[in-house]
């Protein structure tokens, strides 16, 4: 396989324009561009991921960053890179994983690279859009008083993780939720339409659940120069996920608050705001559950039924072990 | 080291701003966006290269292709992939080169992301503009009588690669040429002044030399759907390569025609324009030599001295040996 073979078959397959140095765009208003690696043995594990999953993923992660900011979707550029035990039809098999959600959320695959690399790498570049900058939602909006909430269920994608690591477990929750959960982990879907719904509704600042519930609450209390109180038996669990850490020994609060990848969006929303917005992100396909409120101070309070929680570690790219 | 305190480190020291999921612009015009990885042991060898040259030549990589659109540098978004034995030290010098290089091109590092990889990769997205889509210069505009010109010199990179694989053949050039093609390959210069300069000038198609010049001739009179003629004995060599080659037993071709990363430009340019596009070009810091001309047909004529030439195979991502 060589460079520009690849390159033809994905013009071919995939219409992508790749026939200048740079790819061209008009935005007309505000951009938001956010990038995203995906590296084998760090953020997937090329054994047990379909290759389609593997490209769904790594835009699904670069899209989530763009609904956390509430942006329309733009374009991506993907960088591919190729190990040499990877074939010519695996990387287009990625490349229609990459496809099938960028058709499904209106993104348009605008330019790329691709190289030889040690480990199957995707490194995305997403821009997305909106009519001027004050219509995109950032992290440091929240002010006292706000209510706090979040779309959705936790604990979802670190349960999938275990049940790949561990397909024994799999037993402790009967096969389709066992399923559901492991797509949770291989096939996230970013919140685009509920951010925008959120957004609308006059949320103050959000953040997409990328790195687990207490370290990206953390990330947005620091942002915002607030305090974060939140009330951890309010957060909605996926179904399997208790049963799955009582299986496998470990507390549902490293899945539910540690666990990074669900890419659930955590909002702040005036409380007068809570009723339409929770109706908007309904009707864009999600529920919002109040978890908790911004207060006066700084960092974050886990409230649990026996007082308070100290916060599970969040996922760190660089402490994180790169191979089993 | 964490994946935090380095972004810690990253926003004190070069007042990178990462507190958003997306960094925000507003373009007010036409965008042209690049993306290109650079990977260890494929584009540089960490071993001979120092570390902030790792970081000036990922940014002028993808810099390179905004001035072979004739773009004003934007913005830059770096994502590093950081092997185990890289230290936050080590992360932080490979950022001073990007940071110096931005500094020069007035390029602002706007975001990015890091993870743990197996091998240092650098994937750099950069954005240029322009006031409207039809100020960039394409591949495509190419047309039977343009003339066809390169800025600068050919063969300087690969020759200073082939110095930092063999230090023995230094002697044959001396110690200052071998410098000067050393640094060639190690921090390559884009010439964005000159592509805006050749713009004005009324350059009709354009493309950075980044595989080397036959393969980039090929892509640009496939592009242009044009035959281009060149005359090999025109494109100018830096001095020192001739000698290299002859000491290390390759033909000169190979390193002029083959080699890639030179990042100068090869341009189309209407006969009329010449004179004042070479003065332009002159005024920004380069030379402009005519060295073939756009004509009827498809594909490249390479002419030497003794007729045809052969065109030696471009560089090719996945075809290029991942290492030694």
């Amino acid at each position: 396989m060589g460079e520009f073979d690849l390159i033809e078959r994905l013009r071919e397959r995939f219409g992508l324009e790749i026939g200048d140095d740079a790819a061209i765009t008009v935005p007309g208003g505000a951009t938001a561009t956010s990038v995203d690696a995906l590296v084998d043995g760090v953020h997937f594990r090329r054994k047990w991921t379909p290759l389609r999953a593997i490209g769904h993923k790594a835009l699904a992660a670069s899209l989530s960053d763009l609904a956390a900011m509430a942006a329309e979707p733009g374009e991506a550029y993907v960088v591919l890179g190729v190990p040499e035990d990877l074939s010519e039809p695996d990387c287009l098999e990625i490349y229609e994983g990459i496809d099938a959600l960028a058709r499904e959320t209106q993104t348009q695959l605008a330019g790329g690279d691709v190289s030889r690399a040690p480990a199957l790498t995707l490194s995305v570049t997403v821009v997305g859009h909106a009519a001027d900058p004050a219509s995109f939602v950032r992290r440091s909006g929240a002010g006292p008083g706000d209510a706090l909430a979040l779309t959705g269920e936790l604990g979802g994608a670190a349960a999938g993780l275990l049940l790949l690591e561990r397909p024994d477990l799999a037993a402790s929750v009967g096969k389709d939720v066992a399923a559901r959960l492991r797509a949770r982990q291989l096939e996230p879907a970013p919140r685009l339409a509920a951010a925008r719904a959120l957004a609308a509704a006059g949320a103050t600042a959000m953040i997409d659940v990328s790195d687990g519930l207490a370290a990206d609450a953390a990330h947005l209390a620091a942002a915002s120069g607030v305090g974060l109180e939140i009330d951890v038996e309010k957060a909605p669990i996926q179904p399997g996920v208790a049963e799955l850490a009582e299986a496998a020994g470990v507390a549902v609060t490293d899945l539910t608050l540690g666990g990074g990848e669900d890419y659930e969006l955590l909002v702040a929303v005036p409380t007068e705001a809570l009723g339409p917005a929770a109706a908007a992100v309904r009707a864009a396909g999600a529920e919002l559950t109040t978890i908790g409120a911004v207060i006066e101070g700084a960092g974050i309070r886990l409230e649990g039924p026996d007082g308070s929680i100290e916060p599970p570690p969040g996922y760190d790219q660089l402490r994180t072990p790169a191979s089993p």
